[in-house]
């Protein structure tokens, strides 16, 4: 990433990590501090001479690990004082709006009344859409971790145990396999859940002829992949394979329509048209994809309110579905990478119809 | 929760849940819609007569568990007619600027240009540290799944195995006892590691004599428990042992200064003084504690910066550590309970030292 382009018409850039549950995931992002420190209530300020970390004493080890000028306070006069001469004489400063809170930028305006802050989020977000090749390293070990784990899983599963066990064995996968965690709140689905898209697990058994809809992924050194893969428990029924089989298609048609220039907007068409077509219209209820990386859901791409044009070296999902209320519903999930001339798929598990 | 006092002064409140990594925890506090359902870009509103959750159709089966009003939307702009229907001749609606971006606050001021948005961050923030039966009883049971785990993990443990299988085991357990997730990436640290505060886990090896280090908790229907535990793997030395036993005695030092009246600082400077009163002066280069709910670190509570008065159904963690960079570190931390007379023990793992 290259930000003279955008250093050129202002006199530094501030990021401030505020701290779960409001993280600004471009301190990550720049500094490259991907292995230890949470660096709540940190700064970190880059101008043309030098980028400068300013956090606490409790964060200084995992601070030094970057390449970057760390400043440490003990107290919150201290990292006032340091903020004050970092941002002394500096008259336009870049900040994201997307995720400073009114609460921070009153504080900073008040400290700095003569500072004009000037909003940065739409470049940052430019920037961070297009992978370059260490971002792709790192979603493509993610992704790999999630697809041994979507494999593996079925060799877990058994009459009679319920959704919260299964979830625990999939997040074991995840983790012996490399993830830090899991990149999100984890979705084991049985049966009629299968059909609520964000349902997270509970204490319901798994029976046959259930659904097991599985949403997950893995975080590797702060990077994300998502996936998702719905089995059959037993053996389907004939609605239940032809949901499956109009899914599938579905799918194989939104990855085939990626290519770079494409709008992401024609391939949530195409897929949503697809389904349209069938007995299903209508029970496409959420859009087809949306970019990964540092964030799951690292910023809208193929939904028909998104305007993004796909670029060479963005990662985005594909994963349509169908949702049949107290039936049952199926979703398959992958994540790709967007290529000159079509789409790498990342998420390598199979997708042919698994009755376990 | 009572707001009938906050909306004496308004026409009432209004909640923007950005979605991650930008979320608004008082979403969920207030619907108490802990078991499914992201609900990113959705909008919770609150008066006299109603409250209303706007979401989007993917979300309409996890939002219908709630007993409110729910309006679904299938695309931005009817979101917006939503919103311009529900805030039509209002006056004074009351927002959160600790959670609300500034993107979001210009969003809304340009489309309700009529309409004043007061700060009820404060009010909302003083009604979450003091926690409800309903909430104290899932904190409990998060601190009962991470108790389990602090003590279980200790039969996983083998000479060679790296942090991260470590990581793996101790997430599994967390969750085959009914955690939905870890409630933050676990620190898991073997030997010298031990002395980064935040460091996460890695591929360094179990040896005898090493320090392990484990702080991570539980979530549990979107609340979270915040343990750590510190074991001898093999036979400690002097040092280790007197490491062990200063923080022994800080940590029961601040349980024992807990109760319903006193300041949150003070807490912190009977632990500080304690530690600096040894050989160890200096070296406790954190906080002693912070309040744990829908957040982990849910609002600052034992520091020299706060100017919290603990009250009775405020959970705090009490966790003092002291740190030897190269050598290693040690942190006991419990979740407390804040009562009248002193402090219920949440998290009940043994804190003797153990040489496992």
């Amino acid at each position: 990433m290259d930000l003279s382009d955008l250093l050129k018409d202002m006199d530094g850039i501030l990021i401030y990590n505020q701290g779960e549950p409001v993280i600004d995931l471009n301190f990550f992002y720049i500094t490259k501090l991907l292995d230890s420190g949470i660096f709540e209530g940190s700064y970190l300020f880059i101008d043309k001479e030098k980028s400068v970390i300013i956090t606490s004493e409790l964060e200084e080890t995992s601070a030094k690990k970057s390449n970057l000028d760390v400043r440490i306070f003990k107290k919150n006069t201290e990292k006032d004082e340091i903020l004050k001469q970092i941002l002394e004489n500096k008259k336009k400063i870049g900040i994201s709006y997307s995720t400073f809170t009114i609460k921070e930028f009153n504080n900073l305006k008040s400290k700095f009344p003569e500072i004009e802050f000037l909003d940065i989020d739409s470049k940052l977000s430019s920037f961070r859409q297009v992978k370059d090749d260490f971002e792709i390293s790192l979603i493509k070990e993610a992704a790999r971790i999630a697809s041994i784990a979507a494999e593996e899983i079925i060799n877990y599963m058994k009459e009679g145990m319920t959704e919260n066990e299964l979830a625990a064995y999939l997040t074991y996968i995840l983790m012996k396999n490399g993830a830090q965690e899991n990149a999100f709140t984890p979705i084991v689905a049985f049966g009629e859940n299968s059909a609520e898209p964000h349902y997270f697990s509970g204490s319901r058994k798994l029976k046959k002829g259930d659904f097991v809809l599985l949403d997950f992924g893995a975080r590797y050194r702060k990077y994300n992949s998502d996936i998702t893969r719905t089995y059959i428990f037993g053996s389907g029924n004939d609605k239940q394979k032809r949901i499956y089989e109009v899914v599938k298609e579905a799918q194989e048609i939104g990855i085939r329509a990626i290519k770079d220039g494409k709008p992401g907007k024609d391939v949530d068409t195409e897929v949503r048209n697809f389904i349209d077509s069938t007995e299903f219209k209508g029970l496409f209820i959420h859009s087809t994809g949306h970019g990964v990386g540092l964030a799951v859901h690292d910023h809208p791409a193929l939904s028909q309110s998104s305007d993004l044009i796909l670029r060479e070296g963005m990662v985005v999902t594909v994963e349509p579905g169908v949702y049949l209320k107290g039936f049952g519903g199926v979703r398959i999930e992958d994540d790709v990478l967007v290529k000159r001339e079509g789409a790498e798929v990342l998420t390598t598990a199979p997708k042919d119809l698994i009755e376990v």
